[in-house]
C-alpha cells in the first residue's frame, strides 16, 4: 500500500470520491451500533448466569468467622472476600477493604475525603490554593472527570511503551508540593493496553514527592483481564515495592469484579498500607455501617478462590479475543502502510487505542456517528476532554456482536481514510 | 408501688442491699447479650430467605424499559425500583433516585457534596466560617456522627410528643444563616417512636430559613415499619407539603430496605425536587456509573409492588411485636409508680426510649454491661454523645431471642432500680 501522503492531489481527489461513495452507501444502511464504552457483551454475561444460583433459601449465609452476612456490620468486608480480592492484586487480605459495587466510587470518595479531611493529618485539599494531579495520557476519562469536578488541575504526562514518562513524573512530583496524586491504570492501561514495566513500578515506588500527602492512585482495573493466555503480562506489586522503598503509605490500589461478574453488581476493593486503611476507616465508619456482605459471600462461593476466578476469566477472554482480533485484522488489512494511523495490539483490558493523523480524531468520530456508529468521544482520553493533537481514539470492541463489530470496524477504517484524505487535501 | 423518692433512708438502704444481692446473682450467670443496635433478629431474616430465590440463571434480567440489568448504566436506578421506593414514601417515581445498600451513605454523601460543592450554587460549606445543624434530641447517633465528623456545630432541639419543638426550629432557622440543615426521623422516630403530627410537617414545610441552602434531612427510615396493624400512624408527605408552601427544594428524603429485606444487602433511595435531584446527579454521574441494578430488580420481583412490601412487613412486625410487648410489660410491671423512669410505647420502628432519673443513664448502662448486657451507650442519642441530663437510654429489643430479651429486660430494670437508689442515697 502506498502512504496517503505520497499520493498526488489528483489521486487524493479520486480516492476521496470513491470513499465518499462508500460512506454514503454505509450511511444508507441506517446502522445503530455502540463502540463507545468498555462494556461486556450480553454473550459474556449469558455465560455466567449461574452466578445467580450460588445463593438460595437453603444457603448458609455465615462468613468463615461466623458472621451472619444477612445482618449489619463488618466495615472491612468479610475476610474471605478480602482474601479473594487481595489475591487478585497480589496483596495480603489484611491490606484490603471491600466496598460497594464500583471501584470508581472508592476513588471518588478517596479524593472527596482528601479534599475535606486531608490525608493522614495533612491540610485538607479544599483549604489549599492549588491542588494538581498528574494524568498519564491517553488515559481513563472517568478518572479525569473526578479530578476535574473537584477543581484539581490536571497535568498531562505522555505514556511510553513501558508506562508513563517517569523522568517527567519524578521531576514534577519532587519539585511541586501542589501535586498530590497521579492516576494510573498500570496493567492493560485504558486505552492503550500497556502494562507498566518492572522498572516503571520501581521508579514509582521510589518517588520522592515534595508533598507528604502525595498518593499514587493505582487503578488495577484489569489485573486478571488477559486476552491471550500465553502472553499474560506480569505487573509488579506496587504496595510491597513502595514498602521496600521506604514509602509504605504512598499508594492506594483499586480493583473490582465489574468485568469479572456483572458490571454494577460486583464488589470493589481498595488495598493500601495499614496506616492508610486506618485513616480511611475513620471516615468510612461514619459513612456506612458496612457494604453488601451477601454479595461478597456470593462472589466467594462462586469462585472459591483466585484460581476459580482466573479460570472464569478465560471464558470472558474466549468471547472477547475474536472481537479484538477482528478489529486488529481490519485495521491491519485496511490501514497498514497508509501512514494515516497507528495502534497497539493489547494483551488484555477492554480497548484498542488508535492514533489518527493530527487534527483528525474529532472528525473521524463525527463521521462514524453520522453513519450510526457511536465511538468514545474524541478527546475523552485526555484531561478536560482536550487532546492537544486531536489524534487519539479509543475503540471499545467488546459490546457489539461479532457481526456488528465487523460492520462497525469497516465503517471506522473508512472514516479514517476519508478524513485523512480531506486533511491531506487541506480541506479541514 | 411507692415512689422511691418517698422512701426513708433506711428503706432505701434495705432495698439497696436486696437489689445488690439480686444483681450479684445475675452477674454470676455470665450473660452475654446485645440490646445495643436496631438489628433485625435472625428469626426475622430466616423468614425471608426466599428473597434469594427470586433470581437464578433462568431469570430474565431486563428492566421494564428493556435495560439489561446485568450491565453498566442507569444512574437513577431502574424505573420500577424508583416506583417501589417512591410508593414507600408516597412520592412519584420521578422524584426518586435509587442508590447503594444504605441510606446512611446517601446522607453522608449529601453532606460531603454540600461541603465541597455547596447546594445548587451556594458557597461550599467548607468555605464558610461556621456551619450549624439542628438536632432534635434524643435522636439517631449515626446522624450526629456525620455532622460531627464534618465539623458542623450541632444544636439540640427538644422533642415533643408531636415532633421537634417547632417554635424553636422556626426561630433559629429564620435568624441564623449558618444553620444549614436539620436531622429528622419523622416516623417512629429513633429512639422515641414518635411520628410527627400533620401540624409539625406543615410547619416544617413552611419554614422561612435565613440560609437559601438550608435543607431538611428527612430520614424516613421507618416509613412502613409498623408494629401494630390497627394503629399504623400516618405521616404527611413532606415533599408535596414543601411544594405547596413554596419551598419545593427545601427537603431531601431518605429511605432504604435495610429493615425490609436484609440489612446491608438492601437498596436505598433519596427523594427530592427535580432541581435538587438534578444537582445531585451532577456529582453522582462522576461518582458512579450506577448502582446495583440486579439487586434493584430482585427487590421489585420479590415484592411486586408496595402492597407486597407492606404485607411482608407484617411478618417482621409479628416477630418484633412480642419483644416490644415483653419489654414494655416488664417496664410497666417493675417500674410503674416508682418514679425513677419513663418511657413511651412506640407504634413502630426499632426502639423503646427510656428516660431515667437525671444523672443515672451512664451508670445504668455500665451496670448492665458489667453483668453482660450491652445497651446503646448512654448519651449516644445526643450530639457529641453528651446527654445534658444523663437520662436517656435507647433500648433495642429486636435482636435478642425472646428468652434472651426477658433476661436482659429483667437485668435492665434491676439496674435502673439499683442506680436510682444509689442516686437517692446521694452515693453518686
Amino acid at each position: 500500500m502506498k502512504a496517503y501522503k505520497e499520493l498526488s492531489k489528483d489521486e487524493l481527489l479520486t480516492l476521496k470520491e470513491q470513499l465518499n461513495k462508500e460512506y454514503e452507501d454505509v450511511k444508507a444502511k441506517g446502522l445503530k451500533l455502540d463502540m463507545s464504552r468498555g462494556k461486556p457483551a450480553a454473550s459474556q454475561l449469558d455465560m455466567e448466569m449461574d452466578f445467580l444460583n450460588v445463593l438460595d433459601e437453603n444457603s448458609v449465609l455465615k462468613a468463615e468467622d461466623g458472621t451472619d452476612c444477612r445482618n449489619y456490620g463488618i466495615l472491612d468486608g468479610i475476610f474471605e472476600a478480602r482474601k479473594l480480592m487481595g489475591d487478585m492484586l497480589g496483596v495480603p487480605a489484611e491490606n484490603v477493604i471491600i466496598c460497594g459495587n464500583a471501584s470508581l466510587n472508592i476513588m471518588y470518595d478517596t479524593i472527596a475525603r482528601s479534599m475535606i479531611f486531608g490525608v493522614m493529618g495533612s491540610t485538607p485539599w479544599c483549604k489549599l490554593d492549588k491542588v494538581k494531579f498528574l494524568c498519564p495520557v491517553p488515559g481513563y476519562d472517568r478518572h479525569f472527570a473526578i479530578t476535574e469536578q473537584f477543581g484539581i488541575e490536571m497535568i498531562n504526562i505522555p505514556m511510553t511503551s513501558t508506562g508513563p514518562d517517569m523522568d517527567m513524573v519524578e521531576k514534577l512530583v519532587s519539585e511541586d508540593e501542589a501535586i498530590k496524586g497521579i492516576w494510573c491504570v498500570p496493567k492493560y492501561s485504558n486505552p492503550q493496553g500497556i502494562t507498566y514495566s518492572d522498572e516503571t513500578v520501581k521508579r514509582f515506588a521510589a518517588l520522592k514527592p515534595a508533598a507528604k500527602d502525595f498518593r499514587i492512585f493505582w487503578d488495577n482495573a484489569y489485573a486478571i483481564h488477559d486476552l491471550y493466555e500465553e502472553t499474560s503480562e506480569e505487573l509488579l506489586d506496587i504496595i510491597s515495592e513502595c514498602a521496600k522503598a521506604g514509602n509504605p503509605d504512598m499508594v492506594y490500589e483499586f480493583c473490582s469484579t465489574s468485568k469479572v461478574t456483572f458490571p454494577g453488581s460486583g464488589i470493589s476493593a481498595v488495598a493500601s498500607s495499614e496506616a492508610n486503611l486506618d485513616f480511611i476507616r475513620k471516615t468510612m465508619t461514619v459513612q456506612t455501617i458496612g457494604y453488601d456482605k451477601i454479595n461478597q459471600l456470593r462472589h466467594v462461593k462462586y469462585f472459591k478462590d483466585i484460581h476459580g476466578m482466573k479460570e472464569h476469566m478465560k471464558k470472558h477472554a474466549a468471547v472477547m479475543r475474536p472481537k479484538f482480533d477482528a478489529v486488529l485484522e481490519i485495521l491491519e488489512k485496511e490501514l497498514a502502510g497508509l501512514e494515516i494511523g497507528s495502534w497497539v495490539k493489547p494483551g488484555g483490558g477492554y480497548f484498542i487505542s488508535f492514533d489518527a493523523m493530527e487534527g483528525c480524531a474529532k472528525e473521524i468520530v463525527n463521521k462514524c456517528k453520522e453513519a450510526g456508529v457511536v465511538m468514545t468521544g474524541a478527546g475523552a482520553t485526555f484531561p478536560y476532554k482536550k487532546d492537544p493533537k486531536d489524534s487519539n481514539i479509543r475503540i471499545a470492541p467488546t459490546f457489539p456482536t461479532p457481526e456488528e463489530l465487523a460492520i462497525a470496524a469497516d465503517l471506522f477504517v473508512l472514516c479514517v481514510k476519508l478524513v485523512s484524505v480531506n486533511k491531506l487535501l487541506g480541506e479541514m
